[in-house]
């Protein structure tokens, strides 16, 4: 069902899409310009949660050394191989938060060239930039949006460095993407209405997920539910979860899984059977429910984080009706100075 | 206050520190092997926390690239830096997880070198690996032995590949940690006993820290309260408590701040004076308040996790008596299987 609104909303998700060609440009310039380039990942706050798969398909699919960074560490220790050679992409909505403007800074001055990622072109992480890709963000898509845009840059890195697949295969199967974001829109909403009533009732959840969509997982429990629903969370790997979580599961323990298309699945799928066991408040959200059967394997597994999160902004914008609690609704945020 | 037994421990504490010389040889000899040499730390489970420092120390000191891998992760996704011209460490108290054989296995078949760290020489990962250094480990010291093996490891890559002090300069001063750690047990078990009365009363802890004593926090969190005394916690590095746990606070949500001597602390300085601001029930752990005078600065920073470890050491052992739940007893880990 398309209204004008939907297509708006589609030309929104697609933003980072139109942009592919130049970072892929950027990238393959500077991979050519230095033999021993290396990428940074640098951020501050959960919207760098939301590069980590794009870090991590660097860090596996291709040779180039890759460094994930919080800012503030960075900014306080350094990094020796932060330099002349170094890439480094920064995503911020606001384009003013002060630890990823030292952080920027900081990077300028080893040398390192710097593409940034705001919804704001006027602001400091958007002007002090080698490279700014601006773009409309707001709370209900931004999530998306970052994962598309870390998701070409990591799939630019890899295509340029001579891994994986060619970069204008990928460039030509994402396309498909920002449509079908639009439609698990719609065919999730009554789904996603009983999750959100499921978690209404809760005053503690435990969340797991495994590779790709981990970050998603760690994201939504701490970034929407603590922050903005004062739920409380235990995001846990999957990987980690039978090495201490699992002791904390009763009968009654609530717990979500969150699955992806990736190779780490059934490291979820052995967490949400072990929990199905012993508690009778288990929920899975899977991307697989909202298959796209259009797009390759490969690709499945790549948006799988995407996918999930567009699920749970459907999710989000239930629960803060029927919690009464509005997502914007804060006790100290921008509230008090700290 | 040295007995017997606790020359004993201080033997113990030393065990990879009389390795030393031999893993800088090691590393020495497989950078000069492979100009195109990495490094991989693989592992399963909490003992996988103990290595972080260490990835942490190589990746921002050293230009060798660095790669931290959960073994089930590694083994399901594969990563296209793995081969001849890895180097891999890996702990295993037992020696024998399946996920960590697996993931040795399949290093071993990509045609990586691989060091392991055991408590059981006999053990498949002890006897399928190119070397391994067998260690008397039992729970009251692991943490603080993993650690220092692993920094003797880092301290190792660093320096053979020409960064940093020079390895016996670090060599030299590390020897002072073990008769160190022996005197913090002493020194600080009052202080314990206080901090485990304070733990013993929660039903949910907030954990936070930052830098290299972020992973500790992480652990003791997680493989301790959670798994061992089933208490409900919530680890958060202090990079990121900001950005969502924050918002949780409430004049009497316990938190429990960890701070080292690195240069992250002002990171955990920031969360703990916020902390001290919304709530009455803060306490801190500071590895400072057991500083060894006679450690360079660098070296204070760098036994952080390993000077907490051993104050959590005696927090636990007061813990398990107060609340009459031996840290051996477990729901469902190794009781059923899964």
């Amino acid at each position: 069902m398309l209204t004008s609104t939907s297509n708006d909303l589609e030309a929104v998700y697609r933003q980072p899409l139109s942009h592919s060609r130049q970072i892929f440009e950027v990238v393959s310039q500077h991979l050519q310009n230095h033999p021993d380039a290396n990428i940074f990942i640098l951020g501050a706050g959960g919207v760098q949660f939301l590069t980590q798969p794009a870090y991590d398909l660097i860090r596996t699919r291709s040779r180039v050394p890759v460094f994930y960074e919080m800012g503030a560490e960075l900014v306080k220790r350094g990094n020796i191989n932060l330099g002349y050679r170094s890439l480094v992409f920064m995503p911020s909505v606001s384009g003013t938060t002060s630890e990823a403007i030292e952080a920027l800074r900081h990077a300028e001055n080893q040398g390192a060239s710097v593409v940034t990622f705001t919804g704001n072109p006027d602001s400091p992480i958007a002007t002090e930039a080698d490279f700014n890709y601006a773009m409309s963000l707001d709370d209900s898509t931004s999530s998306e949006i970052f994962y598309l845009a870390f998701l070409v840059v990591a799939q630019a890195v890899v295509s340029a460095s001579g891994s994986g697949r060619p970069f204008s295969t990928f460039a030509e199967e994402i396309e498909a993407v920002p449509s079908a974001l639009m439609d698990i829109r719609d065919s999730y909403d009554d789904q996603a209405l009983s999750v959100a009533h499921w978690l209404s009732r809760r005053d503690y959840v435990m969340f797991t997920g495994a590779g790709n969509v981990w970050p998603e997982t760690h994201y939504y429990a701490m970034c929407i539910l603590e922050e903005m629903q004062w739920i409380r969370t235990r995001p846990v790997h999957a990987s980690d979860f039978f090495h201490g979580a699992l002791e904390l599961l009763e009968d009654d323990t609530p717990v979500v899984i969150m699955k992806g298309q990736d190779a780490a699945r059934p490291i979820a799928d052995r967490a949400e059977n072990f929990a199905h066991r012993i508690s009778s408040e288990v929920i899975t959200l899977d991307s697989g429910a909202a298959l796209v059967p259009s797009l390759s394997t490969e690709m499945q597994a790549d948006v799988s984080p995407i996918v999930l999160a567009t699920m749970l902004e459907r999710v989000s914008s239930h629960l803060e009706v029927i919690r009464d609690h509005p997502l914007t609704t804060r006790r100290y945020y921008k509230v008090i100075d700290y």
